[in-house]
C-alpha cells in the first residue's frame, strides 16, 4: 500500500473548482482553527487544506479526488468533540460541513426533521419546538455542536435516561462513501429489517466510514411540563444510594445529573454565582421530572424529594421558576468551562461507563486513583445512566506535552477499572485518538479483526479519518 | 473457493462427541421439522443434520468444525420466522438453540435480564413481570418465538409505537463467530461509543454473521394500567385518516393496530367468535392506551374515542374487563392462523413498511394489485408504525409450487410500490430467502458491495446461513 498522497497545487485547484471560491483554504492561520478540537490543542495536528463543500454532489466529487490520490479526509462538524475525533492526524483534507447547515424540512405527519449535518443541534431543537415537537438528542454542547457530529459520536447528554442516545433518533441518512458513491439509508419510517442496519453502524463511527450529508431525525411529541430539583448531600455515598431509588421511583425522570464539590466550586466561581448549601455539600443531584398536569408534577417532586431526604440529603430545592431552573442547569452545563477557567489544560475526555450498580465503587476508585496520580479532579456525571466524567487539572509544573501523555495514561488507568466493573471506556464522547491506545489494549484480537474488516468494507484505501479508534496511523 | 463440505460419518461422530447423546440427529423424519419455518413448507429445504448445543463452548466447537470443513450452518430459534430465514438452503447443519433456554438472571438494579437465546419470549415477559418489570419486545408470536430469533430479525410487534423494535432492548450479547471465536459485546449499561456498534449491526442480521449465545436485555419499569379500544369503521379511508390524529393526540398510545374485513371474517370464523358491528365494518382499529391513574386512562380513551368517532367510526368500544380486552386481542393475534384456517397456503411473509403519510396510498395500491393479480387478501397492520401485512390466499387450482413463485412475485410487486412511496420491503419479518430477489433488485451496487464486505468481515468462508438476504447461494 502506498503512503498517503499529498495535496499538490493541481489537486488544490481541482478541489477549488469543485467548491467554488472560498470553499478551500490552505492558509496557515485559517488551518490552525481546524487542527484541534475540544480535547485540547496538545492533541491537535495540522491539515494540509480545509475544504467546505456546499452540497452532496460536492462531497462526492471531493471524495473521488481523495480516493484517486489516496489523500486522508477527516470530516468535521463544530469541532466540539472531546477526543480528537475531528483532528486530521495524517494531515490531508479537513472536510468541514459548516456550509451544509440547512433545516430542510419539519414533517409533522411522519414526525421527522430532515437536516444537513452542519445544523447546530440547538437550532434543530428550537425549530422542532416551534412546531410543537421535541428533538430529544441533547448533548451538553447543544449550543455549539452540529447534528452531524452528534451522529458521528452517537452523542448522549442530559436526556438519555428518558430518550436514549442519538442512534435512537436517527431514522435515515444520506452518506457519501470514500469512493464518492452516495448511499440512501433508512427514511421517514420507524422500522427496517431490509438488510443489515448500516445506519445503526454508522452512528458513532466517528467519521471513519463515510460522510453524512443529510439526516432524517425522529421528533418526539411535545413533552409535558418539567420541574427541576436540586438535592444537596453531605457525602457522595449517600447521594449514590439515592440514585437507583430515584430511577426506580416510577416517576418520569428526564435527567439525573451529578456534580461534585470541586466542580461546583470552580464553576460557580467562573459564573459568579452560588448553589444552595455550597459550603457543606460534598455533591449535588440535579433531577428533571416530567408531568402532564400540576398533580403529576407535584406527585413527582414530592416522591423524589422524599427519596433524596430519606437518603441523607441536607435539602432538596424545587425550582419555582424558569430563572431558578436556568440557574441550576447553568452550573451543570458549564462544568467543563468552569474547570477550564481554573486551568486551561483541564482535560475533558474522561467518559467512563459502568452499570448503575457499579457507580459507587467506580466513584471510590476514581478518587483513589486521582490521589495516587496526584491529580486534582472535578466530577460531573450523567449518573442516572452510570456515565461519569472526571475532569482532571494539570499538576503545577508539568509541561502541556507531558500532560497530554500523563492525562492519557491517567484515563487509561480509570478505563481499566471501568472495564473491570463491567463497563467500557466511553459512553458518549467516543474514542478519537486520545483513547486509541487503551481501546486497542482492551478489545480482543477477534473483535479487532471484525472491526477492521468492517472498516475495510467501507474504506478499502484507509483514507477516512486515519489513526482513529482502532485504525492505525500509517507513518510517513 | 471450494464447494461446501458434507457431513461425513466422521464429522457426525465429532459433532456428537461435542454435544453428547441426543445432541445431533440425522434421522430423516426428525430433520423434516427443521427444514422449514412459518413462511411455509414450499419454501423449505432439508438439512443434513440438526445439532443442539447445550452451551457456548459447544457452539464454539461446532463452529470450528464447520469452519474447518466449510459446512453451512443455519442458526434456528423457534422456527416462527416468516421469510425462510431459518431454512438451511444449502443443507449442512441446522444449529438449533432450543436447549439453551435458561433465564440466567433478572438484575433489578441495572434493569436488565440475562437470557439464553432459546428462551420463549413470553417466558421472559412473565419472569420480568413477576419482578415488577416489562420486557417491551412484543412480537405477535410472543407465545412461541425465541428471544434469539427476535434478536436475529430485530422483531417488532404490537408495542413498537411506544417502545421500539428489539434492537432498542438489546444491551449486550455474547456471540460466536463462524471461526468459533467468542465476542462479548455491550453489557449491563445503556450507552456505548467504544468502537463501532457491532451489537446494533448483529441485531436483524438473520443469523448470517454470528450465533448469539447469551443476551442482556433492557427491562422497562412496570407500565401503568392499560385500556383497549376497538373502533369500527365503514371505510378504510376514514380509519386511516384517524390514525395520525390518534398518534398525535399526546396520549400514551401503546398499540395502534389495523384489521380489515376479510381478515376479521376468517379469523372470527376460525375462533368461533364475533367482533362488534362485524356486518357493516370495513375495518377495525385496535388501540391500547396507558395511564397511571383512573383519570389519565379516562382522559385517554375519551380523547381517542372522540377522534375515532369524529373520523367516521360507527362505534368505539372500550374494553371494560380483562375478558373483553382478551377477546379483542385474540382476533388480532390469531390473524395469521385465521387466514391459514381458510387456506393452509396463506402466505404471511408480507411486511410492507411506509412512512405514516403514505399509508392511505399504500393500502389503495395493495387492493388494486391484489385485484390485478386475482389474489384474495386479508390485511393486518401495525398501522401506527406504517407497517402493513397483506396476507394473500392461494388462488384455486394453483399448485403449491406455482404459488410459491407467484406469491414471491406478488410481494415483489407490492414492495416496489412501498419503495416508491419512501418505504422498504420489511419492517420486522426480515428478508430470509423469500424476499431475496426483490432485495437484490432494490439495493444499489454500492450498498451491496458494502453489505457483502461487512458479511465477509464476520464470515470469510461464507458458511453462516448461506443464500439469505443479499448473499448468493453457491450451487453444487
Amino acid at each position: 500500500m502506498p503512503r498517503y498522497g499529498k495535496i499538490t497545487k493541481e489537486i488544490y485547484g481541482e478541489l477549488l473548482a469543485v467548491t467554488g471560491p472560498g470553499g478551500v483554504t490552505a492558509d496557515e492561520e485559517a488551518l490552525d482553527n481546524y487542527a484541534w478540537d475540544q480535547a485540547g490543542r496538545v492533541w491537535g495536528h495540522m491539515p494540509e487544506a480545509v475544504v467546505k463543500p456546499a452540497d452532496t454532489e460536492q462531497v462526492s466529487k471531493i471524495m473521488k479526488i481523495a480516493s484517486r490520490e489516496r489523500i486522508p479526509v477527516t470530516p468535521r462538524g463544530a469541532g466540539s468533540g472531546l477526543n480528537g475525533g475531528a483532528v486530521p492526524r495524517a494531515g490531508g483534507i479537513v472536510l468541514s460541513l459548516e456550509r451544509m447547515n440547512r433545516i430542510l424540512e419539519i414533517d409533522p405527519v411522519n414526525r421527522v426533521a430532515v437536516v444537513e449535518p452542519g445544523v447546530v443541534t440547538n437550532d434543530l431543537c428550537r425549530a422542532a419546538a416551534e412546531r410543537g415537537f421535541l428533538y430529544a438528542g441533547y448533548p451538553m454542547s447543544t449550543e455549539t455542536s452540529f447534528i452531524g457530529g452528534n451522529f458521528a459520536t452517537n452523542a448522549g447528554g442530559g436526556k438519555v435516561i428518558r430518550y436514549g442516545s442519538t442512534r435512537r433518533h436517527i431514522l435515515g441518512a444520506e452518506v457519501v462513501l470514500p469512493s464518492g458513491e452516495v448511499l440512501e439509508l433508512g427514511g421517514r419510517y420507524r422500522k427496517d429489517t431490509w438488510g443489515y442496519s448500516l445506519l445503526s453502524l454508522l452512528v458513532g463511527s466517528e467519521g471513519t466510514l463515510a460522510v453524512a450529508t443529510k439526516l432524517i431525525v425522529n421528533l418526539e411529541p411535545k413533552p409535558g411540563r418539567t420541574v427541576n430539583l436540586l438535592a444537596c448531600y453531605p457525602t457522595v455515598e449517600q447521594l449514590v444510594e439515592s440514585v437507583a431509588k430515584v430511577i426506580g421511583s416510577g416517576r418520569r425522570i428526564i435527567s439525573c445529573e451529578f456534580m461534585d464539590r470541586k466542580l461546583v466550586k470552580y464553576t460557580t466561581e467562573y459564573l459568579g454565582c452560588t448553589l444552595p448549601e455550597q459550603e457543606r455539600s460534598e455533591a449535588y443531584l440535579l433531577i428533571q421530572l416530567e408531568g402532564d398536569t400540576d398533580e403529576q408534577l407535584e406527585d413527582g417532586y414530592e416522591t423524589v424529594g422524599k427519596i433524596c431526604l430519606a437518603g441523607g440529603a441536607f435539602e432538596v430545592f424545587v425550582a419555582e421558576s424558569r430563572t431558578d431552573s436556568a440557574a441550576m442547569w447553568n452550573v451543570r452545563q458549564n462544568g467543563l468551562e468552569g474547570m477550564r477557567a481554573k486551568d486551561p489544560y483541564a482535560c475533558s475526555s474522561g467518559d467512563l461507563m459502568v452499570p448503575l450498580s457499579a457507580v459507587p465503587e467506580m466513584l471510590r476508585r476514581i478518587k483513589k486513583i486521582a490521589e495516587e496520580w496526584n491529580v486534582e479532579i472535578g466530577i460531573i456525571a450523567h449518573i442516572g445512566d452510570g456515565n461519569i466524567h472526571p475532569i482532571p487539572l494539570k499538576p503545577d509544573g508539568m509541561s502541556p506535552e507531558e500532560w497530554a501523555r500523563y492525562a492519557e495514561d491517567f484515563f487509561a488507568a480509570l478505563i481499566r477499572e471501568a472495564i473491570a466493573l463491567g463497563g467500557v471506556g466511553s459512553g458518549e464522547h467516543g474514542v478519537g485518538h486520545v483513547k486509541q491506545k487503551i481501546l486497542l489494549e482492551n478489545k480482543t484480537p477477534a473483535e479487532l479483526e471484525v472491526l477492521r474488516g468492517v472498516k475495510k468494507a467501507f474504506d478499502p484505501l484507509g483514507i477516512m479519518n486515519p489513526g482513529k479508534m482502532f485504525s492505525p496511523l500509517e507513518e510517513d
